[in-house]
């Protein structure tokens, strides 16, 4: 059993139903969650270039947080571009608005007191900067998936950079669109010296020493 | 430790680094979440006029499904509204892709194996039924907060009905605008007849009921 009493749970529910009926915020504060999940709530925020390894390193982490018993989720463009985010295109108001809806999402899985890792390019600071501010210090955790462009090019694991070189895709991250790494990251993660274990090791390590999860 | 061999996982990384960077899709499957979270992931769809009662008892159920160690998570007016849908109005299309929205993030909680909990009006059927083909069979499951208009206006928890009566608002569901009730839903819970923690425990039973918690 939880503690009922704890700060955020209001008061019990006595006299006649319709004068309660008001109080209805927050019956579970962010302490009684972290208890009763065994962590606490982040959003991994994973940016880099087409090709650095995102997704797959974001997929690994979800893996290993489920595996140690944490209540992980990825956000990526196959769970959201095809549903929450069908409406938008590529226009650079779209962009941000893609962003921003990702960022909204993310909140609501911290504040539920889940690990979201999103995986998207996210090129642009102010558009990450942003999320941040929509979270609690500490919450949102800034992975940069730093992997030389050379590297992403010869990867090119959807062919699109292959499309960019033949002139079939334009306005492509990295190439003739601007991409603003960030500057200071809270991790940090070199793919041309880590396994994507190590990668996904590394993020984890930061969650523990975070406080976030338990060490083990 | 979870069976990493469950269907799902994807073969093991081996081999050059750059081979494997494009499987990167579902390392974790539906059933190694529910082994992993103890429970399945389900959108409880609370429907019903202003002032049924739809926020109280959500919370409510998000209560006990904590204390019984679920993940379990209310998306309501306020943390939607402000955040996600902060650029909609209540113009008739704003208010479907509000709807939208609200059912997109609620597959994307779903999938994650959470137990979301929905409290909006959401009056039109089609709206609903919309939401409804988003999830797998069995994993909508929509809750009527079937409570009569005379209740809700002595309720009256936000003054709304009286700025309705004084003709301050218009378009007001279940006065002037319709509200379309369920035909058949999963949960019908009429209020007038039961206390706040009789109609969150009829919930928590059919949770039960369908697998979807483990009984008590």
């Amino acid at each position: 059993m939880l503690p009922l009493g704890a700060p955020g749970y209001g008061p019990p529910m006595s006299g006649p139903k319709s004068e309660n009926l008001t109080w209805h915020i927050g019956e579970v504060d962010r302490a009684t969650r972290t208890a009763a999940h065994g962590h606490g709530g982040a959003t991994l925020w994973f940016t880099g270039l087409s090709g650095s390894g995102k997704s797959t390193i974001a997929h690994r982490v979800e893996r290993a947080l489920i595996e140690r018993g944490a209540f992980a989720y990825v956000l990526d463009g196959d769970n959201v571009r095809h549903g929450l985010n069908q409406d938008l295109g590529f226009a650079a108001e779209d962009r941000v608005e893609n962003i921003r809806r990702i960022g909204e999402v993310s909140r609501l899985f911290t504040d539920a007191g889940a690990i979201v890792v999103t995986a998207f390019i996210s090129p642009y600071r102010a558009d990450r900067d942003r999320v941040r501010e929509l979270m609690p210090d500490g919450q949102f955790i800034e992975v940069f998936v730093d992997t030389p462009i050379e590297i992403c090019e010869s990867r090119d694991p959807k062919g699109l950079y292959k499309k960019v070189r033949s002139g079939d895709i334009k306005n492509f991250t990295g190439i003739d669109a601007p991409y603003e790494a960030p500057e200071t990251p809270e991790v940090h993660l070199q793919t041309d010296k880590l396994s994507i274990d190590e990668a996904a090791e590394k993020v984890v390590d930061y969650l523990a020493k975070q406080g976030i999860i338990e060490a083990t």
